[in-house]
């Protein structure tokens, strides 16, 4: 290994927010936060951290990548989020194994079953 | 914190081919391979992990979600990866803090300057 897996970045309208609210989703830190870019982690040092970015594109289609979460209480973490501003997207894959939800800027992402279910 | 970042989903035309393409990228193993997914880790039980999923959507601009990774000698880096079949990319962000590439399908991402430059 050559190099290590240090962030995902994700391209945002506002980043300080959707930092914020991922830290909020993800019980995750803000570890760096200047004009052109806000990072959060888990802790100060591990990694992959998530990296917010300004970026204006709009969105095309549902995104080719996207997070997904282990949930402690799969029905109780979905209300959270969905209380937080997340909302449920139908993208032709919801099923008994995720839900999927979108975050306030629209990316998809999933919430798995619980460990055991 | 109620859930947990499990993995990063990426859709692929050839999940297992994709998926294998980053095992190597980023020195991980392969930890679960059906019909429906593959999923590498940089170990077994070390989160997140990334699941490679069937996708065959047009990739439509640049990817809103990008990885980064941490070379320990930036340059043999890029050129291993090149090797591999990584191809460079010009999204009008190449700088002297990063050098863009892409995968084999397409998605781009970026290897940072190694740690103390």
């Amino acid at each position: 290994m050559t190099a290590v897996w240090e962030s995902l970045t994700v391209d945002a309208r506002d980043p300080g927010r959707l930092a914020r609210w991922w830290a909020e989703a993800l019980g995750y830190q803000v570890v760096n936060e200047g004009p052109d870019e806000v990072e959060i982690r888990q802790t100060a040092d591990r990694l992959p951290g998530i990296v917010f970015v300004p970026g204006t594109a709009a969105k095309a289609g549902k995104n080719r990548l996207h997070l997904d979460l282990r949930p402690t209480d799969r029905e109780a973490e979905v209300e959270r989020l969905v209380d937080m501003g997340a909302r449920h997207v139908d993208i032709g894959q919801d099923g008994d194994d995720w839900t999927v939800l979108a975050d306030p800027e629209g990316n998809e992402f999933c919430v798995l079953r619980q460990r055991g279910n």
